[in-house]
Parts: structure tokens; C-alpha cells; sequence
């Protein structure tokens, strides 16, 4: 998994019928100083994550093991809120 | 999934016999901003997209996750068309 | 999928017993605009591709969706070879 | 799979229910040198890892081929603690 | 795939016990000119290749696509030892 910010959301009514009702959101990927990348994704919403927030996204096959995802052309999905990290002894983020 | 711009499309008459029926688009990665990335892929349209229109696609195994894909040795799908985004409260996109 | 310019052929005599009888295929990668991208990769040949001839290739779990490659440890297969494709309304290539 | 040290922990309440009980780890990859690349991941402990400790991860659908992972949407997995490799008959890590 | 060449070995004792039996190899992936690339990845041994072979490598749901590997969290096999391949009809190895 990465650690990314919703940035936003994202609409498109024009899809495959299998991913109605998935909420998709703009992520900006981020290291574990908490700095943005530059890299991005538009993952389904599996956990209810609102703007700001900082979220774990999972990538690949992985990310249709949800009972929103499951069996749909998903290939990123928010399966968790972060609450803290720490590396090397600091807490690097605190929500 | 990733943003994409359908740049173009492209023909391929001797392929994998299950691919028969498939269209194929040529799309150009873009960012958050909608600027090109300067990555491409070649995905199959799973939701009738025309050249011009911003597309979301999903690759790997989930790209086989549409009835028009499914256990074909396909790698890349559209699978919506988008209709507007927003990154920080602010709109980037609107179709 | 991606774009690749068919650039060699490969021998390996000592493989996985279920690779047996596959042909591998070099193939450099190349963009929209039909140059090098640098990247390569080495795929099995689903469509009796030449060398010189542009194809398309799939990777991952997609590259064993065909009869040839199926459930063998093969991550990458060409399955097409490319007639022609547009960008932008011109036609970049043709066979 | 990559080499890795174990740099800390993550923890996250809010998360997709079949992930209640799994450690997370943050793991900075590093390269054959034991030097980091710059790289890292966010991965599940499968085998009670500690920081500070040169683990082993795999990540895509490999990384639920664990008891602890299966059909969960993890797309990486700590499936190894390292005792030594060598490159080019020089031993590079020892634990 | 891709090409490698074995680098050396690695040993990790402790680990998911599925993966007990499996020999780990450093690779050091190499390009078409059989140049290193700087990348690397550690594998799975399905062919018996020894130090200093050059190797193709299957990675991701492919690597498990061997009864070596079969069901284990695994993300990379080596899966053939190259004789020999040719690009733009010169022979660029040979073992």
C-alpha cells in the first residue's frame, strides 16, 4: 500500500454499469516525510475518507477485495484512514 | 485508474482471435492540472469514448473486469468517461 | 497495452517445462510517435509476429489470457500485430 | 520481491473491515548495497518483523498468498526476514 | 519477462512457511546490450540457475505459475536460462 491525500473527487456518469455507486476520489500520492510525490490516482472510496485526509490506497488485483470493488474494472481503491506513523522512533503524522 | 485524453485510435487485424470486436484507443496520460504526462497506453473501450474526451482507465487484471474484456489477454480498459474533478476545492476539469 | 517494435528473437532451452514450444519475441518499446522509448521487454508470441513488425503487447496476469500462454509463468505476449494508428487525426503509422 | 528495512509503524482504525488485525509496517526499500533507493512501501507483517530489521516484501496478488492476507486488499506483504545474501561472491548483509 | 543475470544468493530463515524450499537468487536485471540497468529484483529458482547465468524472470501473478512457486506469496521466478538472443539480426549473447 501508499500513503496518499484525497485531493478531491472526481464524477463521470458515462461508465461501465458494474461501477455505479463507487465514489471515486483524486489522490496525491505522498512519502513518509508527508510530501506530495507529484504522483497520483483516482481510487474507489471503500471507507467513507473525506478531503485532507491522509489514506492508505491499495493498487492492482488487490483493490477489487472489497465488497464495493469486487468483481468490478477498479484497480485502486482507499481501504483505510491513517491515524499515525512513525519511522526510525518520531511520529512522522498524526491525524 | 488513471486520467486519460482518447488521442487517437488504432487497427489491428491479425491479433488473438478473442480480441475480435474490440476498439482500441490510443490514450495520452494526464495529470491532475490536465497536462500530458508524456505516458500513453493502448486500452480497449469498454464505454463507447471518442477522440478528445477525457476517460478514466483501469489496467492489469482489472482491465478484464467488463463483459467486452473478460479472459482476454487485454491489459488496459476504459471504463468511464469524466465528467468534471476537483482538487482543493477548486475545478479542474469540466467536460 | 503498449506499442513495440518486434526486435529480435530469443533461445532459452532450459525453462519451466510448461514454456516449452512458446517462441519469445525481444521487443523495444516505442510511443505514439513510433520512436524508442528506451524499455524492452521479452514476450511470448501469440500471432506469429516477424521481426521489424510493430505489435501491440500485454503484461501481467493478461499476457496468459491466450490458448498458448495460459497458466504458464509468462507475464508478457504479443497479441496483435498493428495495421495502422491515428493521433490527433493523423495517421502516425502503417503496416 | 525487493529488499527492505523495516522503518516503523503504521496504525489506522478506520479501515476496511477484513484488515482488523494486521500490523502495518513502513518499509524503506533498499538496493543489493543495503543503500536506500528512496522507495517505500507500506506492507503487512506476515512474519512478526521488527524495526530496524532487512525483511523481504512481495507485493500485487502474490502479496495475499499468506494466511494473514488472503482475499483482503493488501497489496503488499513482509514474507521474509533476511539473514544474508552475497553478490559476486562478497557477502553484502549479514544480520 | 525481462533479462537478468544472477548476481548471487540469499538466505532467510525465518519467513511464510510456504516459502520453505524455495531458493532465493539476487538478479541483476540487464538490458537487450546485456548492460546492468541498476535495477534488481530477488527470485524465485524454478530452473536451477547458477551465479553468473543470464536468466529470463517472470514477475507478479506469473511467478506463481510454476509448482515451485504455486499458491506462495512470490512475486518473481526465474523461469528459463538464456542461450542466446539476436537483435536486428546480431547475435548481442550467447551462454
Amino acid at each position: 500500500m501508499l500513503l496518499g491525500r484525497v485531493a478531491g473527487t472526481l464524477v463521470a456518469t458515462d461508465k461501465e454499469p458494474t461501477m455505479e455507486g463507487l465514489k471515486f476520489l483524486v489522490i496525491k500520492q505522498i512519502d513518509v516525510d508527508e510530501s506530495e510525490t507529484g504522483g497520483y490516482v483516482v481510487a474507489a472510496d471503500a471507507v467513507g475518507a473525506g478531503v485532507g485526509e491522509v489514506v492508505l490506497f491499495a493498487t492492482g488485483s488487490s483493490a477489487r477485495q472489497t465488497a464495493m470493488t469486487r468483481d468490478r474494472p477498479c484497480d485502486a481503491v482507499v481501504m483505510a484512514i491513517v491515524d499515525t506513523w512513525e519511522v526510525g522512533g518520531d511520529v512522522k503524522y498524526t491525524k
